[in-house]
């Protein structure tokens, strides 16, 4: 019954807004550059443009989100700072945001959460506070935080202006090479997909706005079908950007805009992986490599399109990723 | 005694002649972007601006020296075709342009060349001889080849045509960011570190042009202190592009026009690859590596100067690197 769900929260970014956030944005963020391949294009049949946002600043899209948010925040609220949650590129994105404008940023983090990610935080000047690693001990963390402190949520993905902010990557990606046919994101919590989406929605070209997810966790894809909000149950993904469920403005915003969510399998996302490092020659992470196996396999149909492609991280583990890389390599 | 060693060849190259290269390659070679890092500049000091160069068609610097030689042979020599020796780079670029002007290409290999080289190398429809892992059997091989099918030797870097042809990476990369108050490059047979030389020779702004090699391969850096060539004498080192020799072409640029040989160690040189992987978020082979090392360990005094590096090239063997990298870490 519908009325048992939340309601569905109206849609207040359009294109207006993610041209407004661009231009907000203008003098912080990198204008990433757009990149080609014409192996990849033989390979998909397509003409393709990737936005490397693996170079933007702090490593990934998230910067952008992160960065829109504080710059609309008010004055106090600016000086007693921000708290989100996050082991990953949002927790750096903000904490970097926050070093630049002068705005006190808390971090709430898993007590385990790699040493590598915490250091990079920390790096940037954030307050670390440890939580459990579970969704009821994070939330009543960074409640309890808030709280105490008077500090606004900085949500990494269910916020209308980090959603604009997403959005802006998109919109500089078409405002340099010019209309595309297709443009395909990868989807985790859903603020880049939803972002993207926005960014090119009523645009004269009818461009379609496609998601792409591990197989693993495939939560997007089931919640598009099934028009609620499906979890993602800790999924097991070498993805690991992608295994948050949707957030509620996301999935608005998807639901509406987004004609369809493509998965791929680990060893598609690994080959991706590998064929971005070795062929384009970039360090893009395997969350980036999920929206780029879709056209290698074929799954998503891309002949004689043009069709963009946010590679949206470069952060990742090496180490790590040489050790597991290595083994499913064998 | 002076009159024992072959004499010092003219050098017929200068700033014009790689300004002519660069409009001759325009069509044909990636104008590879520039990249900065503020990372890179606090580590060392300076503002240092990355040439791209492993995003080069067939993956370096090397596409450039090879096609600004086949653009320049005469029509028979043309449908006859070229020869040329190599496991690396050069044969990879050497068979690309003879593909894209319908030159055919004879590559003289090691018969125990990595088959991932050998696999690249035919993929441009280039043709493969066998040839003992020896200098003497490679000579044999390719000049018993040339002779019998009259094919025109294209020199990896012991060749005018070539040097000029890498001079203009250097040459774009100040066309682009403007005056420079030095250059790093790699050196292994010396092309594109002669060729660099080259493109700044005599400019206003007085550049200076510095080379970069392993400690283990410091045969340049001998040589420039001898005042004749010494012999890289199969060299260990993880810079498996900088194990050659220096050319006598080369060799006289150099010579005249570059200032200093720095090196750099194995784990410089595994250090600063990660670095470029991990901070700048580009592939880039260990060869390249060497040119950021003297950055990074300030062997390189940069301090308040306007730094350019040419980022060689971005292949490598990622399983056999991820096995060899992984070791060295722990």
């Amino acid at each position: 019954m519908a009325s048992l769900s939340p309601p569905t929260p109206v849609i207040p970014v359009g294109r207006n807004e993610i041209a407004e956030a661009s231009r907000r944005l203008a003098s912080w963020v990198h204008r990433t550059p757009v990149m080609t391949s014409r192996t990849l294009d033989r390979r998909c049949g397509g003409s393709v443009f990737l936005k490397c946002e693996n170079f933007q600043r702090a490593g990934a899209f998230k910067f952008r989100g992160a960065m829109n948010a504080l710059l609309q925040l008010e004055e106090p609220s600016r000086r007693t700072g921000v708290i989100t949650h996050s082991s990953g590129n949002h927790a750096q994105a903000l904490s970097l945001a926050g070093a630049l404008l002068g705005v006190p940023v808390t971090v709430v983090m898993p007590r385990l959460a790699p040493a590598v990610k915490r250091a990079a935080t920390a790096g940037y000047g954030a307050r670390i506070v440890d939580c459990e690693p579970t969704l009821e001990s994070r939330e009543a963390t960074v409640a309890a935080e808030a709280a105490r402190h008077g500090l606004t949520l900085i949500h990494p993905y269910d916020d209308w202006n980090v959603i604009a902010g997403q959005g802006t990557a998109a919109f500089e990606l078409i405002e340099e090479v010019g209309p595309l046919d297709l443009v395909v994101a990868p989807v985790g919590g859903g603020g880049l997909l939803s972002g993207t989406a926005l960014a090119v929605s009523g645009d004269a070209a009818g461009t379609r706005v496609v998601g792409a997810e591990p197989e693993n966790a495939d939560d997007a894809r089931r919640s598009l079908l099934s028009g609620e909000i499906q979890l993602a149950n800790d999924p097991r993904t070498v993805a690991d950007g992608l295994r948050t469920s949707l957030g509620r403005r996301p999935f608005a915003v998807i639901s509406r805009h987004v004609s369809q969510i493509v998965t791929a399998s680990e060893t598609e996302i690994l080959d991706a992986t590998r064929f971005v490092w070795e062929r384009l020659k970039l360090v893009i992470e395997p969350s980036s490599a999920v929206a780029v196996a879709p056209l290698l396999s074929r799954t998503l149909a891309a002949e004689g399109l043009r069709v963009g492609v946010i590679l949206s991280g470069g952060n990742l583990d090496l180490e790590a990723f040489f050790r597991e890389f290595a083994t499913r390599l064998a």
